[in-house]
């Protein structure tokens, strides 16, 4: 092999393929899904709706998406095989545990082995409404409750929160739930949606993409964020700590955690939509210590802001599912809840120009040598 | 974003990263596993020596050997939920009910969770020793007997004969076994071994990336080529049927399965051990006439083979499955079986020089637009 080959690690500015789905201008930090802003889609639509256009390509007319929403309230169905599956995982990891579920599912439901376009929007559609069953089923089972049935009189968001918690949620936790879905439902050629691409390149069918997925949005450098901030939130303990603790940090060239962003140059312009949640979610809740914590470590990092260190959407979320009381390991898993749609049609466009997604690696190993057999070694 | 945009689409040509481990030279048809060719191992080797040197990087001493097998024996146990979800999953497809069961092993061994490179080696070589484990279980629990525990007495390849016939194969078929599996244990930046290092690149576990792997060589453009090529046979039924079957092929310009590789230009240098087998096995077994087939089908593609259409390592495998009786929604899984080896190298090799592997999609979609609320649609 030449020495002269270029390397392109991470593939970073490599563009392996063409996407009608979302845009990332990460220069004017702007993000757009079918060319809808998501700062109207944040304030103005519902998970419902986003999954419509992600998927279908327009946003739907009233009686579309009525009929959306009744496909997958329907699928709100698990086989009975799989709480039985999710039991005997009880102490895993929730990534771990969802992963393994939605593996089963492909061996338990057949029609998951349909490779055509309309299976996979029919699987997509199924997968989505049983993910956060998925999870709300592992919740309860380990702490020794029966999984919540789903409520067909709440929509996604709402209905997720109903089977975490066994309780109706208020009005604004349902639709800060239903933001934090529409902010993370897609983001371009992310390395959980590569991944998915790469497995449907070899003519996989959807539930193997998903799992794939899954598999990769479980690393902490993807999906780990939010927890890795609440945990520096709870380290920081009040606002008046956040000045000196960017300091020690800065100090000793550690990252501070919930900054920057391989893509977005400016504020990932998610984030604000999440800024808000919080502050209403904490001073609803009379909590509103941790939203001031997170804004003076803003301030404090303020000087490094021109670098292109601005706080990304995972900055806030951890702190509004810490004030639902939901546990540090679920954070990964409402990601997931979240992105389901986009997995679904990046997996979508990957199978209709399907590509078998094959690089190279430059061989650096030890030169051609004679073998030796064991006796003689 | 720019029309000038170059599109690597299939990522063909790229390379993404250094490797130390196997080294494909396509245009002259060569494979070496860490500076080892391929003739060499198939011929001397066994697959733990071959496993050893992946992972270590040289061939051991007897001692080394020995201490290296007696780990791969002391991890043939699974963990008794693993039983009870593969028998949940019982009518799955098997590549299905495999990496559900990995998945599930994640989540039941806290070790799985340690991303050191030690643990990455220990977790590697016990998912080695597991995953023949868990194939032949669930081809006992589909037909209604009891898996068959692992004879500590048998080497990797013929113990997974053992476990999956309950019977003790004749030295011939264990050694078969045992070049297949050497065969097949590294390739390069394969789609699995890629699609692995993406989820690895997020920091993930071994577990994940090897789910990962198993989810893309599910996918029949990756792992399917022996069961194609199984079908072919049976439909040409006889030798003398080949050339017509060729012919046909060639005038409706499909392609004949079992030939061609993206990356070999010549014949796949693993492709002559299988042949060897095929034709010893069929000879000792009194079924010369499946070998015959392959024979005339190769004949009846030799006026294509100047363009680079030569048998691959696929042609062959699925006629030795064949000849052992085992079904052919098997073959995937042996593949797996193989190729663990070469996964679990490539997973470590990435996480010690990580980096997130985060390409680019180019944005083909709609321009900005206004959002439209429901009620004026």
């Amino acid at each position: 092999m030449s020495d002269n080959v270029k390397i392109n690690r991470g593939l970073k500015g490599v563009y392996f393929e063409r996407s009608g789905v979302s845009d990332i201008d990460g220069a004017r930090g702007e993000l757009t899904y079918r060319g809808y802003s998501i700062h109207d889609l944040a304030t103005q639509s519902s998970f419902e709706e986003v999954c419509y256009l992600l998927i279908h390509g327009e946003l739907p007319t009233a009686e579309e998406l009525a009929g959306f929403d009744a496909r997958l309230r329907a699928a709100r169905v698990l086989p009975d095989p799989v709480h039985d599956i999710i039991a005997a995982c009880r102490d895993g990891h929730p990534m771990d545990v969802l992963r393994t579920a939605v593996s089963a599912l492909a061996a338990l439901e057949p029609a998951s082995r349909d490779t055509g376009e309309d299976a996979f929007v029919a699987n997509g559609i199924r997968l989505t409404a049983q993910v956060p069953m998925i999870v709300a089923a592992h919740q309860a089972l380990r702490n020794g409750r029966d999984p919540v049935a789903p409520d067909p009189a709440l929509g996604h968001a709402a209905n997720w929160l109903w089977m975490l918690k066994g309780e109706p949620p208020s009005e604004a936790a349902a639709r800060l739930a239903d933001v934090d879905f529409i902010l993370h439902a897609e983001h371009g050629a992310n390395a959980s949606s590569f991944a998915a691409r790469v497995t449907i390149g070899t003519e996989a069918n959807l539930h193997a993409g998903i799992v794939t997925a899954l598999s990769t949005l479980a690393g902490p450098a993807h999906g780990g964020a939010a927890e890795d901030v609440m945990k520096m939130v709870r380290e920081i303990g009040r606002p008046e700590n956040a000045a000196a603790y960017v300091r020690a940090k800065r100090a000793a060239k550690e990252p501070v955690t919930g900054f920057g962003h391989r893509v977005y140059r400016r504020e990932d312009p998610r984030a604000r939509h999440m800024r808000d949640g919080v502050r209403q979610l904490g001073e609803e809740m009379g909590a509103p210590e941790w939203y001031e914590i997170l804004q003076a470590v803003v301030e404090a990092m303020a000087p490094y802001a021109r670098h292109g260190l601005n706080v990304n959407v995972d900055f806030y979320s951890g702190v509004i599912y810490q004030l639902h009381d939901i546990p540090m390991d679920l954070y990964v898993p409402i990601f997931a809840i979240g992105r389901m749609p986009g997995w679904v049609i990046q997996c979508i466009e990957q199978r209709r120009s399907n590509i078998l997604i094959r690089p190279l690696t430059l061989y650096t190993g030890p030169d051609p040598r004679a073998y030796v057999p064991l006796a003689a070694r």
